[in-house]
């Protein structure tokens, strides 16, 4: 039996949305720009996919828009806001993505926008006041971007005070939520998020295809362009059944979101209780604030020795997929930009376990047993 | 029964690519960039992929990278040709998708480039001399764009000698195949394309999935970047059942291109027979030179009166999906810009009929009878 623990990387996908996108691709197959019967019938999908989206995260249906990917949503946001409202400098987190952090990386060199680069505690917690010290220092138009919670290790950055701050602050703020959408409530009524971004995959729905909310207060011009489609914001034809499948998806999640998120938190804290209690040199990174992470990722910290060298390695051999950092590398371990900005050890060993509601206590029993053979 | 007559909008599904695609939801869940077991066996299908785009194109398998649509591959090679070669100049036909239109157009605004707009005759076709000529006058950076097959009316350009002034005027050759490719066998060892575009559901694969052809003579840096997927190129976490799903298209169809072709040919053949049997006063563009058309597309031209004013909307309310032009427009039938590039009368109405292999003699004889009774 395979255990896959790398649902930060991806999430299976949920049976039903499968089921839903099979159907559609035998059925629905008009081009939603079409103006007859083939083309209404997808274009009705998109736009019940985009009420779905619109009421998860209670913002107006007309400030969503889909995407390929949260990927290519970060990048229409920091380079289109650069070329349409005149950002001028760009504040993010030492611990961002590499879509975001690339990104900026490619505009400051271009000499687009000044870079400031937030640092992290130990924990990957910015510090609040260091965000509200660098946006007093300049009143050129400045964005900020912060992801919501962190890929690699999990943490939650608090994006309600950061919103406030940059609101303060005349900034505008980017939260790429790629990992809380579906499985932390987000209310852009109460956290006013200018642009924010996410992707299916992360939540049991299918690859290729993401979305992004665009403030209707500062709209930008699109980053693909061509036949105006998504109202002239990004062009190419619809993927229909990938985008009802986001919004299957999407809805089976939050519909029982509290259940689902305690099934992870219980099979989380049953994890970290049987490793510690089986290899007592383990550290969790929470261990300080369980409360500032996402159940859905532990980030563990193992001794470094000859076992641990090539832990992710040992553990796939042992059926089980974990992950080292995170999955968008070329396919090579990588020095994670995350771990080295939360002065991680450089004598121990990060593996990032990360769960999802088909996971199982059984599956959570089987891999601390393995992980105790590789250790034995 | 619903006749779907447009083709050239977006094709339905063949059933096999469904039943692959599902099967690959739910089976291949990892994310290609893990390096775990989960994440290998989505990487083989990538790479697989890969190769049979490589192999129907002749082309090296470095050379394919996957994307979203082929709006974002011309947005990627229009954009970073200027960025990244310093691309000064670009030459078009007047009849592009509006995807290369649009951004080249935006390109022109932004004053990174000079643009030059190649004239067509009344079939669509550009004057090859004038493109000598335009490419002659200066000696800048110079981008051709031309597409392969007009998504319109059907016209093939020829794109041999194209290639083959472009090569003699050191001008960098881009080419827009989303009508031809599958249809039409495209060798790029015998024709010189630097860049080259696709889409899946235009050949009976998935909507969401398109491709490029970078040649690896003018490589270009990332148009959306981030993790560094598709070899540092194209970053954002692959659509690995679309992109499986684009190959089986492309298979399926080339497996049998000449008896598929055939049989396009065979109906339309039968339908524009019919057709001017039952209304004499109804033209077709390619009446004067059928052969520099494309079987699946047939422009058919009505006289304007009452009865064709609406010619559209009467089809599809008498169970026939055609297009008055192309799909990819804000849901409402506006000029088209190639209708006027060929002069098309303006006293006459015209109506795209497109086809595919699924297309029955049944549906073409019910079509004309229909098309009769709205005239009669």
């Amino acid at each position: 039996m395979r255990i896959y623990f790398d649902n930060a990387a991806t999430t299976p996908m949920h049976p039903d949305v499968i089921a839903h996108m099979s159907q559609l691709m035998g059925e629905v197959y008009g081009n939603p720009s079409s103006i007859h019967q083939a083309g209404r019938k997808a274009r009705i999908i998109i736009e019940d996919a985009r009420k779905s989206v619109a009421k998860e995260l209670n913002c107006s249906i007309g400030e969503v828009f889909f995407t390929s990917s949260a990927t290519e949503a970060n990048n229409m946001i920091l380079r289109r806001s650069v070329q349409d409202l005149g950002v001028k400098r760009m504040i993010i987190s030492s611990i961002e993505h590499p879509c975001v952090l690339n990104t900026v990386k490619e505009l400051e060199k271009l000499n687009l926008i000044d870079l400031e680069i937030l640092n992290v505690n130990n924990l990957g917690l910015i510090d609040l006041s260091e965000l509200k010290t660098i946006l007093a220092k300049s009143e050129v138009k400045t964005l900020v971007s912060v992801m919501h919670v962190n890929n690699e290790i999990g943490v939650i950055q608090d994006i309600e005070s950061i919103s406030k701050i940059c609101q303060e602050n005349n900034a505008l703020f980017h939260c790429d939520a790629v990992q809380s959408i579906a499985k932390m409530p987000i209310d852009l009524q109460k956290v006013k998020i200018d642009y924010l971004s996410g992707t299916s995959h992360k939540f049991h729905g299918p690859k290729g295809v993401g979305f992004m909310i665009l403030s209707n207060d500062y709209t930008l011009l699109p980053f693909i362009t061509g036949g105006g489609q998504e109202r002239e914001l990004r062009s190419g034809t619809e993927n229909v059944p990938g985008i009802a499948g986001l919004a299957e998806a999407l809805k089976i999640y939050a519909a029982e979101r509290t259940e689902k998120v305690n099934v992870i938190r219980a099979l989380k804290y049953r994890f970290k209780l049987k490793l510690k209690a089986a290899l007592p040199e383990i550290l969790f990174l929470e261990d300080e604030n369980p409360e500032r992470f996402i159940p859905t990722i532990l980030s563990v910290s193992f001794p470094e020795n000859a076992r641990t060298e090539l832990i992710t390695f040992n553990l796939d051999i042992a059926g089980i997929s974990a992950s080292a950092g995170s999955a968008c590398a070329s396919g090579v371990e990588q020095a994670s930009h995350v771990l080295e900005s939360i002065k991680f050890p450089e004598d121990r060993r990060a593996v990032r376990f990360s769960f999802s509601y088909f996971n199982t206590e059984e599956e959570v029993d089987d891999c601390v047993d393995k992980i105790k053979k590789i250790f034995s």
